[in-house]
Parts: C-alpha cells; structure tokens; sequence
C-alpha cells in the first residue's frame, strides 16, 4: 500500500514530508486539504489529526501527524532508499540537536517573519515593522551561530546534508524571495549552504507540485 | 569518562536531562551554571552552548546543547540501562510523534503560563491576566486531545512510560502549584496520567536537586 501524504503545497510543514518522500525516492499519494476553506478544522480532518493541522500522514496501519516526527519515520524505516538522512549513534545525537535548533532557535523566527511578510500581505493584512524588525535582529543572531557551525561543517549536522538541512527548506523557500534574505546573504558560510540546499532536485519536485494542482 | 550536565535545577530543560539520568541509573556530574548572575550569557559559557541556554551536556567527546536532543541521545546510547524509555520501529515513530506534541503543541503554552504565573511574580514582575486566560483556554484544548488520547493508551506514546510523557515533568512541576492545576483535574485520564508521572522516584531524585544547593 502507498504511503499517503494529507496536507497542501504551500504548507510549509507539508513541504519537509513531501521534500524527505523525494529525497528517499518514494512513491507516494498526495491527498489534497484545501486548507482555504478550512478543511483542516472540519470534523474529517480533526478525526485525523486532533490539532487540526496539517500534514497528515499514513504508512499502512501507522498514521502520524507532527512533520519532523513524520520525516523521521521515513528517514530511519527507509534508511537504504535514496538520500541517506540520518546516521546513527553518536555523528546521530549532533544531527539531532541541530534538529532541535531548528525547531526551538530558527523556526518560531521564521514563521513570525515569514507571517509579517509572506503570508499578512497575502491575505490583504498589514504587516507590523516593529515585529519584522525585532525578528529580523533575532534571526541575525541566529545565523551567526550557523556561520560558525558551518565554518567548521559543510551542513549543519555533519558533512552530509541531512533532515537538520532540510527541515529549513520551506522557510527558506519563503524567505528568499523577501527583504530578510540580506540576512543570509551577508553570512558566506551560510549563503553557501542556503545555496546548496536550495539547489537540490528533491525540493524542485516538491516546488513542482504547485504548478499540478 | 563521567557524563556532565551544565545547568541549574530550576530549570525546566535542565531537569528534563536530570530526570533522564536518573531513570537510566546513570551516574553524572553536575556542573552549575549561576543563571542568576547572567554566567549562562557569559562568554565561557557560550563557547559552550552559543545560544546562551542550559543544559550543555558532555559524554566524553560528545558535546551536546538541547535538552531534547539530550535526553533522546541518552535514551538511546544507554538503552540496557535503568527505565526503557525509547523503543524501535513504527511504535517509535508514535512516541516521536508525541514528543512533538509536547515540544510543539503544549510546551509554548506551558511555557507562557509558567511565565506569567510562576517566574513574573518571583521576579517581582505583574501577572498579565488576558495572557493568563488566553493560554488557559489553548492549554485547555491541548489537554482535551490528551484525555482522548489517554483513553486509549497508558501513557501518550504507548503503554509504557516513555521520554514523551518524561518532557513533560518539569512544566507539570511549576503548573501543579497553580490555578492552572484545576484544567488538569477537571479530566480524569490527563490527572491519573500526571498523578502516575510525577509519581517517579527519578523526579523525586532531581527535586531533591534543589535542596543540595
């Protein structure tokens, strides 16, 4: 049985499950919410996942919600597919603290600034300059300490790009195109891994998704 | 090589990693940091941990910051040891999925609660009650997916007690003395389920912490 994926392509959380499918070179079936009419608040979906939210995902009998717990499934149950995500033991334990950065020292920023400047205007709101410019100095700081970590480490993990990479890919994909990618562009370390991980086939085809809908 | 954990026992990351050890039988120094006095922001230890965050966590060679990650390292590295409180495969997958919960879904309303109630008044600073009510409102739904899920399994991960309920003892510890406590009562499965976890001898251990000072 194929493994399923509910959630949408501008989905920033759906986007690290589907990026994690490409990268292992699984198949998978897709299962639109249309998050615009709320689906994901309807009893049908809340059935799924209690915090309505998405992605929503099914192996078989196993049903997951929470993205980064969801691409750690993947990653460790389809170790010998595609990319090699994760490792084990001890090189393991500092791929999973900078996972952890990412979640609890990178994403609340991002989201906050990707709120203000993505996603206020697109829904004809206002965004607060005092907010962006707060997150702004906040993310700085940030990426100084991933400047410094990739002075020492091709990617944030270890020398192999992992799921501590690509955990940033849709914030990224977001925040490239607006005023915050100075930040990242004054860091060289960082603007080459932004560069790098950026660059990789698996995200295309997760961004391809948006153009078959 | 005896493992070291930089920290202060009040706080909440910190016993996460205390409470782990002591559930392994695991043997540790502790080192602590004076956050009072603003050491956790001082240079020393920020070449430590560059976010400027206890605990920081050291097994021989391995150099760890993010209690999460910690705990998980531990749980793993040392699985023959004392209380088994990761396991294998698709049961895995559900207790990471919980632990995300706890990490994503309760752990930011916990914290403001805790801050709001617990640390404000400590520092002489004034409760803000519409921050109070809102977060006893999300808290309260969180908590309803909990009793759900409690229904149908032990503990949240599986039916034994596992690092997804264990996260969750350092806020309960600060919550349980508060006005809070009553959202917990009023649902029979989310009080027997904290009754029982904070009923562990290990959490006695790190509470003891405080009084060695």
């Amino acid at each position: 049985m194929v493994m399923k994926v509910h959630g949408a392509v501008l989905s920033t959380a759906a986007m690290r499950v589907f990026a994690t499918l490409y990268e292992k070179d699984l198949e998978f079936e897709f299962v639109p919410v249309d998050m615009g009419a709320g689906e994901h608040k309807q009893e049908r979906f809340l059935a799924l996942n209690p915090f309505g939210q998405v992605p929503f995902f099914e192996d078989g009998d196993l049903k997951l919600f929470e993205s980064r717990a969801i691409t750690k499934y993947i990653a460790h149950q389809y170790k010998d597919k595609g990319t090699q995500l994760v490792c084990e033991g001890k090189p393991m334990a500092t791929v999973s603290m900078w996972m952890e950065v990412e979640a609890h020292q990178f994403d609340p920023v991002a989201s906050k600034l990707q709120w203000e400047i993505v996603y206020k205007p697109m829904f004809g709101m206002a965004t607060d300059a005092a907010v962006v410019e707060e997150n702004e100095a906040k993310l700085a700081k940030v990426l100084d300490v991933y400047e410094a970590r990739l002075s020492q480490s091709k990617y944030l993990g270890c020398d192999c790009f992992t799921l501590a990479d690509l955990h940033h890919q849709p914030a990224l994909t977001n925040l490239m195109g607006t005023q915050v990618k100075k930040l990242f562009d004054a860091r060289p370390k960082v603007s080459a891994w932004v560069a790098d991980i950026m660059a990789r086939p698996a995200l295309a085809k997760v961004l391809a998704m948006r153009n078959q809908k």
